[in-house]
């Protein structure tokens, strides 16, 4: 099916996945699939070693202090709700950047609901956060967190996460890096960023399967005073009705997607083989400029977000004049087999920075795996239709 | 592998797998791995069909009313974390048994700490819950909620669910059933057993992956005033930043596990191809019979639980007078390739009922593919270890 259509929507998900990734899947049910940390018998260690593998994976990748300090979850949105109930309390004060996803921001309007004061700091129209801005909003008041949403999903506008980090610090904040769009484009280094909390997914860049992903902890965070967000049987202290405080078993109650962990270290691999973070982003960074280039040329087209490429990851919206986001959609699915999400995204405040609220954008993300002719039949693709109205 | 070892691990997690599981995983990450009720594409759409057909099957298999009241989790803690937390508040009541697993006592006895009265209803040494005492302590006083184990994953005794639940109906509770041990061999028919919420797991009797679970939402749960576990994008209602109140999307913030979810579907497949739960349950019955009479002929061996076979699952616990459990267990595997889990199975309480805190028992738990002969196998490996001492 691979071969019949020009897969797009890779800041959804990433597809097709390499190869490794489904082989590692069924290895493990086949041939691993005890229950990892709660029995000892063979079968149960060998899921339990791969699971610690992929951990200690994890943890290299994004330069995690300690690789039980790599919570794994059931997606992306897990970990934000999960660093942010586990941290925040009533009188508690947090600053967001106005390009956030609605992972974190439907969580935070609940916590504001019950006391937290919520601060958005805003960003321009191509979703570049105002550093001075951020700051002031930062410097108010006594900050507890600070959530900076890495590479935006509507634009892949990418946040300046160590200066505004720097600025979080210096005010005693946390700082909570929503990495859904750039683990696995982008490199990652925690503690040079200065990054104490790190929500990342598995089943977009890091190219691993749905149903993974998960929360760094950094350093600075005491993870005996982080709330848990489930309870529950962890294979240790079973004697005890209290979530015990070893790592990272106090995040993880109840059994771990072993089978998709191990398809995520398949991925972690494949990505490794392919040069890393940095050689795929530059790869896919250039299929999105000649994306943009070509499509900026088309007459009725707009495009949002940043034009320079060193300021954004691969994900281009556009709309053209005169027609909805979903008619331009459907035609690229029906018509050319190009394959995008349209409408907000679950991102309206990103949506509302750029101006789109609420119709949205058509957007195009590419993927380890597009070609530069999908690319050229994309941009040809669009012209007609624009051409068409 | 599966030759070379005796698994009886199956209440830990089941192995091996119908083969179809690994393939629907496959076939989902190669043809339809769009991300689902996100894009309006084919992939996307594909795998929402896929994720909405498997929801069907479990609505068909539990009796729900509805599939969108079916809510896919990370596993069964998650599912128990979430109808806990989602429908108790400080002041509420809630009773519980004497058999919980701590996927319930530790969610429980964080509640307790923030004002929640936990009542545990006892048990006998056999694991049988006490009628008479579990109605008084439903009636002393308002209760909320109660929390029927279905069947111990300690020593397989089945709960009364029927008159329990009709005991907490009558004093208006609500009853939560954790069915980790019984979803996909016990028949289990919500509306008639009158139960409200449903926890099940996927990697256990449902035979799916790991990654899998849900909860059900029956007619009496009113669902809007459940407050979500989870807060995030859910592919609807985008333009707003309070979780929407549609089914299942408010409790399904962020991606779902769409591969794993095939699994399940396959496994559930699985299932109705070996005649459902009642044909499953009836001989994995007759293998944990046969394990539990020949074992109770073994001088110094120790069986835990009713010995009615009527009155309990596939789970046989035992002990060896004169040595550890670890001991057992740890010469099952090395000497006899049988896989076994010992200790106190993340149920202290359970282990407190039955006499049998802090060491614990070594648990047996046959699947629908072990054999007589892997029976019959390990009943004479026990007499040997045991006859050694």
């Amino acid at each position: 099916m691979s071969g019949d259509v020009t897969y797009l929507d890779n800041a959804a998900t990433s597809w097709p996945k390499p190869p490794g990734v489904a082989q590692a899947i069924v290895e493990c049910l086949e041939r691993e699939a005890g229950n990892p940390g709660r029995s000892g018998h063979r079968l149960s260690l060998a899921a339990g070693r791969r699971v610690y593998a992929v951990r200690e994976a994890v943890a290299e990748l994004f330069g995690a202090p300690d690789p039980v300090r790599v919570i794994f979850t059931h997606n992306g949105t897990m970990a934000v709700n999960m660093a942010l109930g586990g941290l925040l309390a009533p009188g508690d004060r947090v600053v967001c950047t106005g390009m956030e996803h609605n992972a974190v921001m439907r969580p935070l309007r609940d916590l504001e609901a019950h006391g937290v004061t919520v601060v958005v700091a805003p960003c321009d129209a191509a979703g570049r956060l105002d550093l001075d801005a951020f700051a002031r909003a930062v410097e108010a008041a006594p900050t507890r967190m600070v959530v900076l949403n890495h590479a935006s999903n509507v634009t892949g506008t990418l946040c300046p996460v160590a200066e505004a980090a720097a600025v979080a610090r210096r005010a005693g904040a946390l700082v909570l890096l929503d990495a859904a769009q750039t683990a696995g484009t982008v490199p990652i280094d925690m503690e040079a960023l200065g990054v104490d909390l790190l929500a990342f997914t598995g089943h977009k860049g890091l190219l691993g399967p749905s149903g993974t992903g998960g929360l760094i902890l950094g350093e600075r965070v005491n993870a005996a005073e982080m709330v848990p967000l489930l309870r529950g049987g962890t294979g240790s202290r079973s004697a005890q009705e209290r979530q015990p405080p070893d790592l990272p078993d106090r995040f993880e109650a109840g059994t771990v997607n072993f089978a998709g962990i191990a398809g995520l270290g398949a991925g972690l691999e494949a990505l490794a083989a392919m040069g890393g973070p940095a050689a795929v982003g530059q790869r896919e960074g250039e299929l999105a400029q000649r994306l943009w280039e070509g499509l900026s040329e088309i007459p009725g087209v707009r495009l949002y977000g940043s034009a320079d490429r060193t300021e954004r990851v691969a994900v281009v919206s556009f709309t053209i004049d005169g027609l909805t986001v979903s008619e331009v959609g459907c035609r690229l699915d029906d018509e050319y087999g190009i394959l995008t999400r349209v409408g907000l995204h679950c991102a309206p405040s990103a949506h509302r920075t750029i101006g789109t609220f609420p119709t949205g954008t058509v957007r195009l993300s590419p993927g380890p795996f597009t070609t530069v002719d999908q690319i050229d039949r994309t941009i040809q693709a669009v012209r007609a239709i624009a051409r068409g109205v």
